[in-house]
Formats: C-alpha cells, sequence, structure tokens
C-alpha cells in the first residue's frame, strides 16, 4: 500500500438549492497506517442518500451537520486489509461503517460493524442495509402494516422505495408506486406491484392516484412531499396511516416550501402521520435480515443498484439523486469486492 | 302549549368564506305534536360549534353536509315536556339531543339521550359534553399524554381548549395556552395555566412559543391550524404527539391553504400527528365522566360559557365564534333551564 494514496471528499461549501460539484473537493492523502490495535480497511463500496442533504445545512438536526473542509460521512462497506494486533477484526473481514465517502481508513474496531455477506457486499447499503430496513420499519412498525391492506409508495424505484414495495406485496397488500420515467415504471412491475404511476407523464397526480385507488389508500409510504403528499391525503381511507420517510422535493428548496393545503383532512378520517429515523428501531434489525433474507430466497425480493465509479464521482452520484438518476441504490464503487 | 310556536334555524345558502346572517334564516313553525310513543322537548340550550362550518359545504365527510332550506342539527339539552305513552322517557327528564338549532322538537326516544344533570344543564353541552370530551380523548388517547410532559394548547380560552389545559394541569403537566385577548390570557391563567400566550399582541408566533417553551414542546393540541401549527412543530421534542382536533383558522378559507412549511421536521423529530374524531371514541365515555366529576368536585376543572339570548340569535353565536367572541362554550338559550 505504500504506493497508493487514499482519495476522500471533503465539503468545501455549505450547498444552496440542488448541490453542484463545487461544493466538494476530492483531497488525495496518504493511505493511514493502523496504529496498535488498529485494522485499516479499504472499502469497496460507499452510500449516496438523500439525507446527507439535511448535514449539510449548518443547523441543529437529529444528526449533527457536517463541517466545511473535513471529509463527508456515509454507509460504507470495505474489507480489512491489514491489522496491527486488533483482536476482533482479522485481514479479510468484510465491514460496514460510516466512514464512507473515502477509499481508506483506520478504525479501533469501535465505529465498524462485521458482516458476513450472503449477497453481493454493495447490497449491505441498500435492500439489506439502512435503506431497505428504513422501508420495513416504516411499513411494519411507523404505518403498522396489516396484512392485505392499499399501500401507495412515492420515489418507489428508490433504495427504500423498492423495498417497501416489496415489503407489501410479500403481505399480501395492494401496491401502487409512483416514480419518474417509464424505464421505473418499468421495473416496478418487474417488482410485481399492481399498478406503477409515472408522475411526470400522468398529469393530475390527483386524479392519477385516486384511479389508481379507487377504494382509497390505507398506508402511504411517504419519501417525496409536496404534490405527492396532497395527492395522498386527497386519498386516504379512515384511520389511514402515513409513514414519513422523507420529503425528497423539498430537501434542495431555497425556502421554505408550502406544506399540503388538505393537511385537515387527517381530521375527518382520523389519520396519523408519523415521522422517522431508523436508526431509533435498531431493535427490528434481526427481524428485517430473517424476513429478507426468507423474501429473497422465495423471489419475493428483488433488488437493483445504480453503480457509479470512482470515489471522485461521489458528488455527482449524490446530485444524481435528486435528478432522479438512480434506479435502485445509488452506490459508488471505491475499490475491488475483495481487496484481499 | 296550543299558543306558542316553534322558531328554528334553516340553512338558506351555503356560506362562501366566513358565514354572514344571509345564510340562515328563521322559520316559524307549529309546535309539534307527539304520536303515539313519542315526546315533547323543549330546548334549553343549544350549540354552535366550529365544526359545524364543515357541515355548511357539500362535500362527503364524516357526518352528511347540512341541507338547503332544512333545519340545521347540533348539540343540544333540554326537557321533556310531554309524553304519549313513551315507556322510557317521562316529563321532566333532560334529554341530550343533537336536536339543535330550533326550540321544540318530537321524539321516539331514538335520537335523544337521558341524562342526570349533576352541574348546570349547558355544561352538558361544553366541558361536560362533546367539547369536554374532545379535549379528553384527544390528550389521553390521540397525543398519549404522560404525566408530567410539556403542553401547549391552541385556542385554548375556547370550549375543547380550556377543558384541555386543565386535563394537561391535572396529569401534572406544564401548560402553556394560546388566546386572542389579553381577557383570555388572564382566563387562562385563573384556570391555571403556566404561561399564557396572547398570539394577536406576541408579535413573532414561533419566538414567543420558544420562549415559552425552553425545553420544547411534547404534545401539542391543535385547534388552530395556520401558524400555530408552524410555531408548533419548530418547537417539538423527540418523540412529539400533535393531537389534530381542529383548525379554525382554515375553516372559512375561500381557496386551499397552504399547509405547515415546517412539516418535515416531523421527520428528524419522530413527530407523530393524530387526526381525531371525538364520535369514534364513546368508550371513553365513563372514563370520562368519572375523571370530570373528580376534578370538579376538587377544584382542578371549572368552565365557563357564553351564553347568547334566543335561537334567532344561534347565526350571530356560530359567526361569533369565528371572530373569536366567546371565552369557553359558546351556546345559546332558546329555553328556561327548567321547563316543567
Amino acid at each position: 500500500m505504500d504506493n497508493q494514496k487514499n482519495h476522500e471528499i471533503r465539503l468545501k461549501s455549505r450547498p444552496v438549492g440542488l448541490p453542484t460539484a463545487d461544493n466538494f473537493e476530492v483531497a488525495e492523502t496518504p493511505v493511514p497506517s493502523p496504529g496498535a490495535g488498529q485494522v485499516l480497511v479499504r472499502n469497496s463500496y460507499i452510500s449516496v442518500d438523500p439525507y446527507m442533504r439535511g448535514r449539510m445545512v449548518d443547523r441543529k438536526s437529529y444528526v449533527p451537520p457536517f463541517q466545511i473542509g473535513q471529509v463527508l460521512q456515509g454507509g460504507a462497506v470495505g474489507q480489512v486489509v491489514a491489522s496491527n494486533g486488533n483482536d476482533k477484526l482479522k485481514v479479510g473481514d468484510f465491514v460496514q461503517s460510516m466512514n464512507g465517502w473515502r477509499e481508506w481508513y483506520v478504525s479501533g474496531g469501535q465505529d465498524v460493524q462485521k458482516f458476513d455477506p450472503q449477497v453481493s457486499i454493495q447490497s449491505y447499503l441498500g435492500a439489506m442495509g439502512m435503506p431497505g430496513m428504513t422501508a420495513y420499519v416504516g411499513l411494519l412498525r411507523i404505518a403498522a402494516l396489516k396484512d392485505g391492506e392499499r399501500v401507495f409508495v412515492s420515489a418507489a424505484s428508490g433504495a427504500v422505495g423498492s423495498v417497501a414495495c416489496q415489503v407489501a406485496k410479500a403481505k399480501g397488500c395492494y401496491v401502487v408506486g409512483s416514480a419518474g420515467s417509464d424505464e421505473k415504471v418499468k421495473y416496478l412491475k418487474e417488482l410485481g406491484v399492481d399498478q406503477a404511476i409515472n408522475y411526470k407523464t400522468a398529469g393530475d397526480l390527483n386524479a392519477a392516484v385516486a384511479r389508481a385507488f379507487p377504494e382509497g389508500i390505507d398506508v402511504y409510504f411517504e419519501n417525496v412531499g409536496g404534490a405527492h403528499l396532497e395527492a395522498a391525503l386527497n386519498n386516504m381511507r379512515q384511520n389511514g396511516r402515513i409513514a414519513l420517510c422523507g420529503m425528497i422535493d423539498i430537501y434542495n428548496a431555497t425556502e421554505l416550501m408550502p406544506g399540503p393545503r388538505n393537511l385537515a383532512m387527517a381530521i375527518g378520517l382520523s389519520l396519523t402521520l408519523r415521522g422517522f429515523i431508523v436508526s431509533n428501531h435498531t431493535d427490528m434489525q434481526a427481524d428485517f435480515h430473517r424476513d429478507m433474507t426468507r423474501w429473497a430466497k422465495e423471489g419475493k425480493m428483488k433488488w437493483r443498484e445504480t453503480v457509479v465509479d470512482g470515489v471522485e464521482n461521489s458528488p455527482k452520484a449524490f446530485i444524481g439523486l435528486f435528478k432522479g438518476e438512480n434506479l435502485g441504490k445509488m452506490v459508488v464503487r471505491v475499490g475491488p469486492d475483495k481487496a484481499v
């Protein structure tokens, strides 16, 4: 590793509106040497996720903001390539961490989690990882989904949405997903949804949702905000539940955007809207892995990744999330799948 | 009763925006005669409530719309003054019903509920009736209030809000109410709230709410919508709950009004917003009456009514709700407290 360099992405300036390449910088640093008790990890894939946009703003939130000039953080999977006497991790171990946006890092072991990949390692950043778990928690706990209900999922072809659609199908639900291209709609049908809406060509979204749900919506899995939330509210059934997972439509807004004009429908229909952060629900992790493994074996759970190559292209991949450039999970390949 | 007439209020036209006197008409009809098995009831007080505005719109909702030319409906308390062989109701019985906006009516007994007044009969239209029960259900079930939490109540001097403040105080909570006049703020302090905000003179409502809740809000009891909901959302604590009871700010809007621009805060803070209709929670009625009676005896539950005289003034009383003319429950006296 002596002749190799590490490359990492640092936040150069805080984005205003949609992030641009100028907000990021690639820094070259020496590959670090593990100190006593430490290991050296080479990342294979790193994750870019919409929620990271929030951490680029300097404000109090559930995670602290990224700092200017410092390397960004995010999910990553990699392999231990050297050990300096760490008693829990050995060379060849696969590890997950929040040490993304970089190629190499050293760790004492506290900030990494060893895993035994049953499927492709990058899927542990997607369907088998945080985004998949978000879909699982959001539907089964936050929205208290019952078998056979009517479920609407927005951003349905994305990392979270595509798992949400399939969890709901696995529970015998009627599932409608919305996405922003015909290719994505086709993908959703391959995943087995009952109907898919291309919101960019559907015209009046409220009417399109109404047509797809003649009997109304029991559960709406909210990834988008804006017109999607209004259309969902307009079509909810009595005692419906809305899992508030994300609102990608507003993450890049430079001023506060109006909320749904029909929120008062929640009163007459006795609706519940509930926001959540997946990291508060780690007690469901064992169930998640058990169910996902079973569904995958039964052919009920599929996924795709959109893979961008090279850590230097991470900002491009990240920005692409807000342009709908991903089908399934967007990941960046920053090293070989198997480094040792 | 032969020389007496009944007066009732009918919907003359559907209001656009704030209702006006022109939307209503007073009709004089003969006092009806009870048929075989029926009783004649003389109403003492009738209720005007903000939710009735929704029924003046011709749309599908949780209750059917009022019909043009027909007598309006709403809560009423009165007394049986004549019986034609009804086997459950006798002359002198006090009854509650939804046969308001009129002085007299006949009933076979199915649409009335006998009650034994422990306090003034008009309070069964307010604190001891539907509005009080709304506060009780909203806090204890919908918002799952825990002892000692921090509670914000809007429209806090109204029929629902004033009970909500006191239920929360009885549960050992820190309670802040908002209302629209200094007189109402004074009343709230008499009810024992920890702080009261006059939202009309407080300037920046968000800042006022922040000052009143340095540690944030656990539970917001929403009666208002608009700027109140935004200010509450901005100041919620992790895992906070919002009981969506009403949004009086938007009931008279002639176009859809924007929702809260900061609804996405519900995600990061893991908030729950839950709408409800009190009539879906009648299983809590026995608990409600038991607790309210005890709190009233202990001096922990007080109430006032704003009484308008004469059934012909019901529209004026109703319109006054939207101008903040009531302190506590707005009722209309349409007959003697005791008719027989």
